[in-house]
């Protein structure tokens, strides 16, 4: 059976997540429709991202496996199509090996949270950005942040349901920006690594924006880190503002895609 | 009475437009409702720029008046508590003069609008965007737009709903910029005028996204606005991607807002 990537964006706000759930809408499930449209049978899609519910994407990837031989251009239309009206889209699809996987082939992921600074309630970005009504102090998330960079047993900064195997996980990148957005100052966090611990990064942003307020000092996140126990963590923050903007791959699938 | 400045954002989607209508629920009805909450009788506002069904506003200005002498910072705190769930944000009040009048006042509205180029359907910008499948050539839009500039006859642009006395305005500015977005990339058109007919950005943009498609040489934008008929012109495009980003004034009522 010939074997598809698909790059694929969401609006987490309608779904419990990506993953499939008996009797609650996912994103998932969503493409898995699509696809019977297509190839009338049950088809099982692999993600390499398991966004929570309310988490957005712009480069979440899965495969899929097809009877028949499609075009990739044709399948991504023919996809797109059936998946209105769910704020679900086929960026870009690509024939792969049948040996290549989107989770277990995945060499990296990338985040992308969004926190609006401002007292006024979120409109037009209601539901996709974390609104603070206080100022943070930039500079000091920045030293907090740099504590957690590199290997580490991330205990302290992983959900209680977390399945992963170990909490040893390698931070790449945490890098934290001041934007001047049309709806306000936003301060943007953008993490990689080759794989996240459930909640990772929300727990991540939750505990830098207590430093950014000035109520942690920038060292109690290293000291948080130490302790290796969930309840040294700040206050995991809402999923509103983060995105899976991408997934690297030793050979990116789509550099060829339609 | 106190009369206070209201700057404005909201997302266009849930409501019939900036004005007041029976039975269709209106952004100006939802602030009057909410101001009634703070003093009980009947509040009517006056905004400067009277948005259709579907557009956005990230600067929409407008004025009420209050028999309380409210501090402005108060005000635009107990007017976002009572807009909620309604996705209309205070984001700035101001005292004012009781002779400034938000709509006669104004001496300048910008809009922005928002095009993307993509074949997937748009997801977390879905009704924020207008989205076009085909690239587009933005020189030749560019070239298109000169036409459009400075003072004409804009009946060719013009709704044929439209209340303004006369159809002759001065178009300050037509920018038309490429910008790389998270979704994929955008045309973005800023637009700039005194005030501007019903329907005219509207107008323009589906008038010169023909051009930029090729389906029209830029020079039939000169010829359609000297035909001065509603006949000549280009289809007007969705509201989807149209924003009220700011209103002009001799004095920026905001600048010492809270």
């Amino acid at each position: 059976m010939p074997r598809y990537a698909l790059l694929i964006e969401y609006d987490g706000r309608p779904f419990s997540g990506w993953q499939r759930q008996a009797s609650q809408p996912s994103v998932q499930q969503a493409i898995e429709a699509a696809l019977a449209r297509l190839e009338p049978r049950a088809h099982t899609i692999a993600g390499a991202g398991r966004t929570d519910a309310g988490v957005h994407a712009r480069g979440q990837v899965a495969h899929c496996d097809m009877v028949k031989d499609w075009d990739a251009f044709r399948l991504s239309e023919a996809l797109n199509h059936h998946l209105k009206p769910a704020p679900v889209a086929i960026r870009a699809c690509s024939r792969v090996a049948d040996d290549w996987h989107a989770r277990f082939s995945a060499t990296e992921r990338r985040y992308l949270f969004r926190l609006l600074m401002r007292r006024a309630p979120a409109t037009l970005e209601a539901g996709q950005v974390w609104r603070v009504m206080h100022p943070l102090d930039v500079d000091a998330m920045r030293e907090g942040a740099a504590y957690l960079l590199g290997k580490h047993d991330f205990t302290t900064f992983r959900s209680v349901m977390c399945q992963a195997q170990s909490p040893v996980k390698t931070l790449d990148a945490l890098d934290i920006e001041r934007v001047e957005g049309l709806a306000g100052p936003e301060v943007q966090f953008r993490l990689r690594a080759r794989s996240f611990l459930h909640n990772q990064v929300r727990s991540f942003v939750g505990t830098l924006e207590r430093v950014g307020a000035g109520a942690w000092a920038p060292e109690r996140v290293r000291d948080a880190l130490a302790a290796r126990e969930r309840a040294a963590c700040g206050p995991v923050c809402p999923p509103d503002g983060l995105y899976l903007t991408g997934v690297g791959y030793p050979v990116d699938p789509f550099s060829t895609a339609s």
